[in-house]
């Protein structure tokens, strides 16, 4: 490893330094599995890391459902409700007050992904509500914003999207594409699109299809905030009212499945949030996992827009590789893949559960594709992929190391 | 087993026959645990057998969250959406289109609780919307229905409520008090109030306090009523509005609660509600288990008032028999109980997961008292308890024989 000297004279030894989110307009309309062409495209974006010569030490971090473009160091423009605290629930060592970016633990000089070797690049995805054109951004046929008049789009209309983003820069091939959650579906999505151009996957916490369970507690979320009358058909922005009160049942929703059941008996357990007794209230939370709930749907409804909720979660919901790519076989879909795998799942999340990930292994081993699958035991759930830094860290490491690139 | 001749007689073999929900008034308050007394109070309660001269072959029959009075038999004013169809998730063998009660399948002749020797009955639960005293009932003070000012219950009220009623019958002592999920939560409080008066318990699929997963699907269920609007801080009777966008929202998380995730993929999995393809659209259905969860929360909003929902939900999630009984000790809240136990749970039921009935046989045990608990493998999740009719039938009745009664 090489001595990360820039972010050591910054005095910020072990972080990607300070960053500032950053924005590019795409040249060309985005055409959408719709079949709707979108323009104009922004956007959003976050490097970490220097571009070699070649430009072939690129790795591009993919988010997930309430993640955007600050995925490591420092903001330098700190927003009041850091991403880190509402993403997932993972909120654990305080670095929503600092400002660090929702994956800090996993991309910097050192970590998984390496920025003394690569450059990470960290897009917010088509549809966000973090600087990239979505449902808030404006319409340029009427003026307003667009609402519920953005066209649906698709797991493979955010890769597209990254695609088009990442020939304006001039980089062709990826050294590695990784994300958790969605963000591994979109990992995999580019290694069935563009399977000349991604050298290896890193998908963790994923699936190549969320299964009913997970389908049904999209829709629930969905629901909520469509049936929250400040909704107004999808049109509130500028009215005054948006539909925190449905979106704040979805976000609480997300976290209950975010974490495992045996989570929140360490967590909470049936602890009263005053310690007396019960004060026999409907309205008022008494046990402290109610009132967490209610703190953590408060603050996700302060930076994050009810219709890109609501977009990305039918994205992820339709997303499906195999019938998208294989006629209904995982195997076929995965056919003319190139890049080596590496999944990686945990043992306690029943959102994106272990036998998901297994599958994908499964068919890219029937293949005869490089396919690691590893299974880490830990008790947290699928917020696992933002809080096991130290079990993923020689994973990614060793499975990068193994490239020729960088 | 005695022949069930005049069930037969009305064509209606192995049913309970045609039955009536009747009413009944408290002649005096019900003391609280919140501190205050309720009155006047009605109790909604059908009956299904005959009251042997000793009075004591009775059986009384506790329901869940959802449920009412109408507890097997066939209604002789069938309700619009039977209570059967919209009870747990289960749905199905269309009992709903006959009027059937929702645990028709365990009560009647020759059934789990056999109407040719014990006498069943089923009230509707303190706080109910099914004829019982509840939310929606006139507040005496004001001549208007109380709304959010009907005072905060318990299952230990409910318990009360439930022995006040059967004073007014005469009758002192159970043979038997069962039910499934919160109904077994009041047989078990039963056994601990009333140790001299309970002979024996059957709970089901239930626990002696709810674990913290389970306090938060709660907990988002009452936020998803009280954010919308139209719950008009709980005074929406005679509006013309009610809370059916929330309370709908709060029926799904229910209804994924009550199923287990492999019996979505059996019974929906990814298939789309359009045989083509997808439309790509954010405000409907496009997959059959979105469509399957819309319609749940359409038909339950018609049949169920919201504050009941509120009320009872809070309620299941104060029930504590250690904190109640035990100063913290469940072992210590048992060491009154004279019932024999029998505890039934569900190896797929994650919502009320064998573990919690292991700990309570494991304290009755610890303490000496007669105890049977039977896991049953099954797929279905919480819901198997009004669907295992099969397998639950013979276990109970070789519990319920074992009885010196009836």
């Amino acid at each position: 490893m090489s001595q990360p000297a820039s972010t050591l004279a910054a005095g910020m030894a072990g972080t990607a330094g300070t960053v500032e989110t950053q924005y590019l307009d795409l040249p060309q309309p985005v055409p959408l599995d719709c079949g709707r062409d979108l323009h104009p495209v922004r956007v959003a974006y976050e490097t970490y890391g220097v571009l070699s010569p070649q430009r072939d030490n690129v790795i591009l971090v993919c988010h997930a459902l309430s993640g955007d473009a600050h995925a490591a160091g420092l903001a330098k423009v700190p927003s009041e409700e850091s991403t880190r605290d509402g993403f997932g629930a993972a909120d654990r060592d305080g670095a929503a007050g600092k400002g660090l970016g929702w994956w800090d633990g996993m991309i910097g000089p050192g970590k998984a992904f390496d920025t003394d070797r690569f450059f990470v690049i960290c897009t917010n995805l088509l549809g966000g509500c973090g600087g990239t054109t979505g449902p808030s951004s404006i319409d340029p046929a009427t003026g307003r914003p667009y609402g519920a008049d953005f066209p649906v789009i698709t797991v493979a209309d955010m890769v597209r999207t990254q695609r088009a983003f990442l020939d304006v820069l001039g980089i062709e091939r990826l050294a590695a594409v990784a994300g958790g959650s969605l963000g591994g579906m979109q990992a995999m999505e580019w290694a069935v699109m563009y399977p000349d151009q991604v050298d290896a996957v890193v998908a963790i916490a994923s699936t190549h299809a969320l299964h009913p369970q997970g389908m049904a507690w999209n829709a629930i979320a969905r629901d909520s905030i469509m049936r929250d009358p400040a909704w107004q058909g999808g049109h509130y922005y500028g009215t005054g009212r948006a539909p925190d009160g449905g979106m704040g049942v979805a976000r609480m929703v997300g976290h209950i499945t975010y974490l495992s059941a045996p989570a929140l008996d360490d967590k909470f357990g049936r602890r009263l949030q005053f310690a007396d007794d019960l004060r026999y209230t409907i309205t008022e939370p008494e046990f402290e996992v109610e009132s967490y709930l209610r703190h953590q749907a408060g603050s996700f409804v302060k930076r994050f827009d009810a219709n890109t909720y609501l977009y990305v979660s039918r994205a992820l919901t339709y997303f499906d590789l195999a019938r998208q790519h294989g006629g209904g076989s995982l195997t076929r879909a995965l056919e003319g893949v190139a890049a080596r795998t590496l999944l990686i799942a945990f043992s306690s999340d029943w959102l994106y559960p272990p036998k998901a990930s297994e599958e994908v292994a499964r068919a890219l081993r029937d293949l005869g594709k490089p396919v690691e699958f590893e299974v880490i035991e830990a008790p947290y759930g699928h917020d696992c992929f933002l809080l096991e830094e130290a079990r993923q860290t020689p994973m990614i490491r060793r499975f990068l190391a193994q490239g020729g690139t960088g």
